[in-house]
């Protein structure tokens, strides 16, 4: 048997320790043959792969990043070297030359939705899940989200040392456009006194008066923000904010407007941190290692056992599976009534 | 209403972000009094307690260790300091005196156990499971444990470039007495070639024989082991080896041992590494942050609604609870056909 | 002997260490009596002090931050609640009530100048150098400095793996608004390949050039920017970008403003790591802890010894120590003959 | 030009990117020509060797180890292969066959003692000194040193919470078996309450003393111990309590021993942790980065200049050189009157 891998869309922690699992446990359990597809769908079209053999992948468990590269733009169906054109026959001409029996895809809803359509022209595919935001439908929990989560973590502890000294109000940006899963669980763990998601449209004066209330006290205050955290009608005051910066998000952030219209509303000086990209960087936490692994030696199985077209995933303890069209074009936010926003809640947590 | 908190057993990283949820959620939401009983149970027999409001638990979210100090041996119904005396009345006595009318008790199955006693003398309780080895029944993980793995896993990562630039096999010892949780878990997330559980006994020759075929090949070995490891036939040849050490454990411990009996079997030199308490030690990670802290926020809950005599637990993603009777006395060795253990082999570490 | 102790300016990981060893020593060597001052020179005005003793310094180690807090605006001859006016009288007046013999004053140049006034009102003292920028005369490094290069090497290894897994250009931001040591040491330790410091303005298009030219190898770019870096001739195009922001430093930064500018001038995606407050937050490094203990050390001995009106410094590996108006309104910017530049220069950084 | 570089002795983190440096350096200032020779002078005589350019040497600057390898027995003129025999003529004809103009040799004492003796043989040399244990003479600071103490005072860190939570007695045993800079710098930095070193023999009944004062205030105790460290009149009562164990060191070390012996004679439990090579092992610490780039550049600077039979050192801040016949044999313990031995006892740490 003859496998191909490949990565696609953002990177994340945890995506070697997949390719990793895949390629020994496919090469022990099946005597396959692994080749390893380079950045994403592209490396299809653009001809570029690499044998992936014992060697290729020693010392790679606990390397950030993907040994394979990505691409978070290229969609064989939709070429955007080609201006939009289908070329996926191209692709499925380079995979019967390669001779590949199988295709292990690992990414985001974007890849499996593009996996799926090549499973209809005849390649067999295998899905594992990815997505730092911890946003997607079937699964409880995804690599790479505990490791942004940890330095989110670990920026909050460092910022509160600073915050306290000084009586200031810390803003920190993370990542979560559309899921505030990072900035939720993030700001639980580094003790966070205001939480700002995407699903929960906060109002500036709820903050201020967070922040005005524990200056009385004489203490520090730490809000940890999800970059797609939008004040009540908010839109309309980054604009004012902002008027001639054609993208407010690349230049500083959702923080550090936030800190920008904080500042005239409390008496302590407000900072602003953008972690960006490191979130997604560096080496995988153990919890990301262990799942990393576990999802990869099941995505194997499955191949292994010629169960086509599904999608791995962790049911609470358990490496379950479901079929590929049922994760499609899904996302999964913070639920309304999610356990953790109650404990917060309780613990006297301001949700915005 | 007045409610105690104590910490018995062992200490392990995620201690203090239960009591701080705890102390939070039941000030904030029944307006409680909250009193912290120091020493575990020993707090209560020579009435050493401190109170617990706000500022009491700011800033111990990330702290290891517990703020109220625990013990390990005293046991009120078999005081040690009397000889094995029931000096449970005294306790109750001092409960009264106090006015607690509740006590969330933070432990293992011991400390479960006592607290089920303690409810049948009059004093209400709630449980928060405790344990760093993850071998308590009826939780599917607990808090520090995920530390330590990580502890465990940071130390295989330092070992593997040194071993790597010598040709060298390391032995790394880890906690587990009963349970391999932490070595199997740990060992996977560091990448170890030999991963030896108390659940599965095993061969000195065939780990010698996993040295010998990496050094054919140019390659370190990494060997993870639990402190209750054991070898098939292995208390003699431990006997044999330190005839008249009286405690081989506490001195260099089982780690050391296998080391100096693989010296002689293999070409490459071998060394050992104890970590001992390193891995119950220091700030818990995120995960154990959050994991800590849904815990205490749920047994407040349990607090609040007056459901006593159960101890909160992890199903899945889920918290959940079962009564204290059903816990007391029982634990949970890594079972054979753990998916893990399988993965593990899939991958080609050898299990003994 | 009754001997005070403040921290003023802005706070950096070590002080709590110096404040334990100067406390420590002073109770030891001298059987000394030890204040705190809080919140910097604002303690002696507004009467802020806590005893210190050998309880109140165990375990501070390890903390970032001081837990005397500190001010950065406060000086008692400029009194910035007064309007300026000067309130040294007062502050000598509770000086002289609490009965201190000594002040131990640990802060950077203003704290120095400060210190050095009260000393000629009556007040001995000796300085403890605190910078976080080590960008002090007289001491070859000052604690603080290794910690917040730390966090910047860290925060390049972890945008190394992503920015390779994409092919992407990544800007980092670090403090040094004058002098650029954090962004030499912190990105020759984490591999950047453009530096760019205050001291040596830099050319867009050269940055662009080495963007460029790593695009068409295959490779990405790390780009570690002091946020007081300028591009030659460099204000004008700020402000063209954010015309009607009132504070383009607070609204994301330089590194922010470098990003959007590169972004039209390569073909990869360039993102940007606004760390800020995390460089001089958390525990300090070992390296740090030791420093800041031996300049503690160092400054209690000075005590002892009546050594008045003189601040401890680094020169090479020894503590030394130099008259305090030696050290007023100096800085050090790095010189353009250091020989990192010129093994960065060596190694094929670009330094703009 | 045609350069080789070695790493001989045992390995330390910054090796690579000394390694990195030399390499980038040769080839950007010289356009030489670069081999590496693997592990140690065993390459020279198997004639194993491996091509450096600038893809070799990329990403290898915060990696561990050593990507050459290394070998701590191997001297071509008394070669253990060979029974003792001096097959330095075999190692020369190869080095001609190379076509080396020059050698870049990094190791400890033995290693410059060698390179040294090749020079002889016609082989210009250059050395960078290498030694985790700090105690190479002529250099204030060798790179490898801060990682190891950074690990031991994490694994202080994480001792001192589980300690305290306890009132138990930690003995964590480090590296230094003649000098004990190690145990010195990192149990300063870790708070230890005892530290013992090689070159200062302690009484077991004055650590007792220590521990049992602590224990009357309620107080744990951290005891940093260096492998060197003796006992006054020791080796007879480790003796006693292993009698029939071959190799006391081997089996868990002087740590172990010392718990053992402590035991009895303290109240609280006592524990050891043997950190062993976890000490060398791992990412290098940025200030380590930072100085193993500039000694690589320094190297390559030698080259250049072909100043041969140097070493480079660290002077204070500054690099500079010695010939390497001045190196060669010596060693360097910490002196009796180091200020920090000082600092240490004025802190109250007791030194045995």
């Amino acid at each position: 048997m003859h496998v191909g891998i490949l990565t696609g869309g953002g990177d994340c922690p945890g995506l070697n320790a997949v390719i990793r699992a895949v390629t020994l446990a496919l090469i022990n359990e099946c005597g396959a043959r692994v080749t390893g597809i380079r950045r994403g769908f592209l490396g299809l079209i653009e001809r570029d792969v690499q044998a992936l053999d014992r060697a290729a992948v020693a010392g790679i468990l606990a390397q950030g990043g993907t040994i394979l590269a990505t691409h978070n733009k290229c969609d064989p169906f939709h070429y955007f070297g080609a201006g939009g054109a289908d070329v996926s026959a191209r692709a499925m001409a380079f995979v019967r030359e390669l001779g590949l029996d199988a295709l292990v895809a690992i990414g985001g809803d974007g890849t499996m939705t593009i996996a799926h359509r090549f499973e209809a022209l005849g390649l067999p595919v295998v899905g594992v899940p990815k997505t730092i935001d911890n946003d997607l439908q079937h699964t409880d929990r995804t690599f790479g989200f505990d490791s942004a989560v940890a330095v989110v973590a670990e920026a909050l502890d460092r910022l509160e040392t600073t915050a306290r000294s000084h009586g200031r109000v810390m803003v920190l940006e993370t990542m979560g456009r559309y899921a505030g899963w990072i900035a939720l669980e993030g700001g639980m763990a580094g003790g966070a006194d205001v939480i700002l998601l995407p699903e929960l449209p906060y109002q500036l004066e709820a903050v201020a008066d967070v922040c005005r209330a524990r200056e009385v006290q004489g203490l520090c205050t730490l809000v940890c923000i999800a970059e797609g955290a939008k004040a009540e009608g908010g839109e309309l005051v980054v604009a004012q904010t902002l008027a001639d910066s054609p993208d407010p998000l690349r230049l500083g952030g959702v923080g550090a407007v936030l800190a920008h219209q904080l500042q005239p509303l409390v008496q302590s000086e407000v900072r602003a941190t953008l972690l960006g990209h490191v979130q997604r960087g560096g080496s995988p936490t153990p919890f990301d290692r262990v799942l990393a692994t576990r999802f990869g030696y099941a995505a194997a199985q499955l191949v292994e056992r010629r169960q086509w077209g599904r999608m791995v995933t962790l049911a609470g303890s358990d490496i379950a599976s479901v079929p590929l069209e049922a994760v499609a074009g899904r996302n999964r936010p913070v639920p309304a009534d999610h356990p953790l926003l109650a404990a917060a809640r309780g613990l006297g947590v301001s949700l915005g």
